[in-house]
């Protein structure tokens, strides 16, 4: 239907007829000449129709995101015309003849507006699609998954699809139950990720797999989640955990500058997790930040200020500094709002101490010696204009409260030391345990060990776990580990959950009866498509790379879903809506 | 973990120490040697264990599908002991040192044996997956995905993902629903296509998107469905249905030379709905056969045999005969079959005329004058040797049964003509009608008629649409169509099949609205990857080329999906069992 594109129109066609497609991105009545800014998927090219022009009464009817084909010459603009914003900005299209494909309503808001509520966005989907930002991160996002296929394929990997109607294992998230109509009163789980089905397909020979997938979790919405995700998802056989992070490297490498010429460092810096716990209080931290926490334990076990003292003499909890290059011109206000931020993590107050021009000023002051006040300087290379903020808590609150508030600071005082900072982490516990001494799995239950069945059964609480994450600018954008080859090491692992042999064998017979027929050592490892492109992208939510997302009530303005079901489709799958037995 | 893959050590390895890692294929005591074949996924090696070896003792504990790494030496066979059948047959390996990597428990059949039950096959199919032929259907698949991957990124097509949880929308089948907690008693679909989201994405101004996607349908299952199947799918905007065709016919083309290196015709015939009915009986036909149906209405008009004038002489019905080289031979056993097989779709009986040396016999000839037969046996072009069989009875029914007795004769008595027979069937009807004189869409309701909304307003039943399907082998592979693209028209092909305005907005509300929104022209295709990657491996069903199948009770063998929920999950999801309401 077209000859070209409107965004490839230049001076090389001067004189040439042409045919284009495309939506009215702007009309402009110019006194008696009409003007159109025809938009198609490459560009804008301006169209102008003369009052000569037979179609010209049929042109005053156009408005804005009709669908016309146009047939014209094009011509050079005339001088002082010209615009060098555009790429086609030098010539415009004399027009011969206007069809018009479809008309359209006024638009509700302007494509490419930037105050668009993100509300109306969603609920008129398609037409926020048409602006530059989304065209250009959703292209974006198809680069991406190309690079990363092309990449796979090289390095000989099959793109193997797994059953998203499937049997629930435990991820950790809620799981999306559908009922069976076949088998009444009996449900599939859409999987919150292909986990069991990548084991198998190591178990069942093909040594290298990788897909890139929809994932469910039906988890109560945070800013940056969906209840459907997309995941890159790695599995290998044979290949030890450096070999695997070495190529998934490799991978993230060629991406970023394949797809926007970004050069990463040659070589991730690797950060234990117990290294990151202590200096960044998160175990996905971001590491364009240089400032670190600085533990003060030993410093205040003998204090007089029991604020201090008590943590520092106690296991569980901990005392720490933060210093911040140039936060001496904190506002007493700001401080208030940073004291509250930390409070969402526990926190129960936010001591400081600002080093002014005529010295160290604080309300804790008071309690410390100058002695002491000296050391905290010394030990956090505080210098004149700087704030030093502490935490003195469980360890865990310390932690959440100081990591996050180092991230928050530096957003707000402009702390960044480079554009992109990836990092893998390691060295991660292979249990977490809850109040009741019960132990958690910090990755998943297929997660290998360091140690064997004898030692990981007697150090359970302390043994690391042959897992990794790779974090870029403070996001884990990927995952993985070793994974558990050995049915008495799998059984172990879930004796050590409190997972029972007959809950075990319900669940993941399949994988604990596989696991003896001749299971390859393997490992792979799950990157977060949706959280990666947004990063590339520099979006600011996850919705704006995906085409239609989900609101954070999980549901879809765009079409309503989820809605109402007739009676009778329930009767036929065996279940009834029952609103009054909710909990 | 290795240096070389089993599968491609050969004669210029020899005297190199070499690490493998894989999978003991078979294991053999040769008097006071242990033999080993070596699998990978690559290929077999041959390992051989002497008794010198320190490994010895711990080699005679190896059994079958152990998973072993093995350092050793490559040497040369010796004379009369090399295997040409294997690409490694002219080498063994020396072995220095065995690691038992895991054991395996006795493998309950042989890995690539071909009398196994599918049952065993799919309750155990990481074994099953082990073996040849379903390795290399899955690598087959993923390089067919591939292909089209590479050819839609050339030809500027973005990749873009639709959602999963989403809203019924009609496509004929059974939807499957998704629970939702966040909105008590409202559920969601699996989507049965993208459909109404591709078509968004025209109206969002993407022009060109394809996705290789998992699509679902809860439907009674027959032999080659599945209740979720994959789609390779694809829109664009601005191209007519022949611009559409010829990109997916040079699609197809370089995927059949690129994957098995088939040389499909150069311009896939096209025929017309009506012609395929009237001369194969179905829409799909099967080219290869050269066999037509031969209509016999005028001839039998006027006959003295109520059995074909009745057809012969009413609108809805017809006599048809099809001749079949080479079936005077059919046994009256054989022929007895036959008829059974044609009672499926309704035909009572199937009279026939067998043409043997001394003349045509058959139970009809009486009631046929001798004019007549000679007539038939013209007409049909029948020789001595030959059958022809008829059908005499509703269209319908004689369209299918004698349609379907083409395709069944021509497997029995191999009547094909050639390897591969890829067509375009076009001029579909735009709609159908039920006996109550209701219309039903044949493709699907966003499928535009070739006809402005007046004219199909009056000519509803027999207006064509802009339908096209591709059919390879008598499969349709793929179909598609250029869509609805303006409002006044959707609304009437809605109205014509009897869905009132209310319906319309309650389930497509949301599309309606955005046809008034500058909506482009467009259309697209949707090709059914399984059944593709079935005809192209020669599978003999779609289970053979998916990873984890579902058995014809939608169920998984395998992890004994689907299964029951504990109530309080139920309860969060405000729904319960209610096996008593069924129907």
């Amino acid at each position: 239907m077209r000859t070209h594109y409107c965004g490839e129109l230049n001076k090389d066609n001067i004189n040439q007829t042409v045919e284009i497609c495309g939506w009215v991105n702007r009309r402009r009545d110019h006194g008696s000449v009409i003007f159109l800014d025809m938009r198609d998927k490459r560009g804008i090219a301006q169209v102008v129709i003369n009052p000569d022009n037979a179609d010209f009464s049929l042109a005053e009817t156009i408005r804005n995101e009709f669908v016309l084909k146009i047939t014209g010459t094009v011509i050079a603009r005339g001088e002082g015309l010209t615009n060098p914003k555009l790429s086609t900005g030098e010539i415009e299209i004399k027009a011969q003849n206007i069809e018009i494909l479809n008309t359209s309503k006024p638009i509700p808001f302007q494509i490419d507006a930037t105050d668009t509520s993100e509300e109306v966005r969603l609920r008129y989907r398609y037409l926020d699609l048409r602006g530059d930002a989304m065209q250009n991160r959703l292209r974006l996002r198809s680069q991406v998954t190309r690079y990363m296929r092309e990449f796979m394929d090289e390095h000989d990997f099959l793109d193997i699809e797994t059953p998203f109607l499937t049997k629930a294992t435990p991820e950790g998230a809620r799981d999306y139950l559908v009922p069976s109509r076949a088998h009444p009163g009996e449900f599939f789980t859409l999987p919150q990720s292909p986990q069991l089905f990548k084991q198998l397909l190591m178990m069942s020979g093909f040594e290298r797999y990788y897909q890139i997938v929809k994932c469910f979790r039906d988890e109560d919405l945070r800013a940056d989640r969906q209840p459907e995700f997309t995941q890159f998802d790695v599995e290998t056989s044979f290949m030890s955990e450096n070999e695997i992070m070495t190529m998934m490297e490799k991978m993230t490498r060629g991406l970023f500058k394949s797809v926007i010429n970004v050069d990463l460092d040659d070589n991730f810096p690797t950060i234990t997790y117990v290294d990151a716990m202590e200096k960044y209080g998160l175990d996905h931290p971001d590491m364009r930040i240089s400032m670190q926490i600085v533990s003060m334990d030993k410093l205040m076990q003998d204090v007089d200020f029991k604020v201090f003292s008590g943590p520092a003499n106690d296991d569980d909890s901990r005392v720490a500094a933060l210093k911040v290059p140039g936060g001496a011109s904190i506002s007493r206000k700001n401080i208030d709002k940073y004291t509250k931020y930390v409070s969402i993590y526990g926190a129960k107050g936010l001591a400081y101490i600002k080093l002014n021009e005529d010295g160290p000023t604080s309300p804790i002051l008071k309690f410390l010696s100058d002695e002491m006040t000296a050391k905290v300087i010394e030990m956090t290379g505080a210098k004149t204009g700087d704030i030093i903020f502490f935490g003195a808590d469980k360890t865990k609150i310390v932690n959440e409260a100081l990591g996050n508030l180092r991230e928050q600071l530096a957003k707000d005082l402009d702390l960044f030391d480079k554009q992109w900072a990836p990092i893998w982490m390691v060295d991660f516990p292979m249990f977490g345990a809850g109040d009741d001494g019960s132990l958690n799995a910090i990755h998943h239950p297929f997660t290998a060990p360091s140690v064997d069945t004898k030692i990981l059964e007697q150090t359970a609480t302390t043994a690391l776990s042959r897992a990794y994450d790779l974090v870029i600018n403070g996001s884990e954008v990927g995952g993985g580990s070793i994974r558990i080859h050995q049915v008495k090491m799998q059984k172990m692992v879930l004796k050590l959950l409190g997972i029972s042999d007959q809950e075990a064998q319900d669940k993941f017979g399949f994988l604990l009866d596989a696991l003896e027929y001749g299971c390859p050592p393997h490992g792979g490892m799950a990157f977060g498509l949706d959280r990666l492109v947004m990063i590339m992208t520099g979006a600011n939510s996850i919705r704006d790379v995906i085409a239609f997302p989900k609101t954070q009530t999980a549901a879809c303005l765009l079409t309503n879903a989820p809605g109402s079901v007739p009676r009778k489709l329930l009767r036929e799958l065996s279940i009834q809506v029952s609103l009054a037995e909710k909990d």
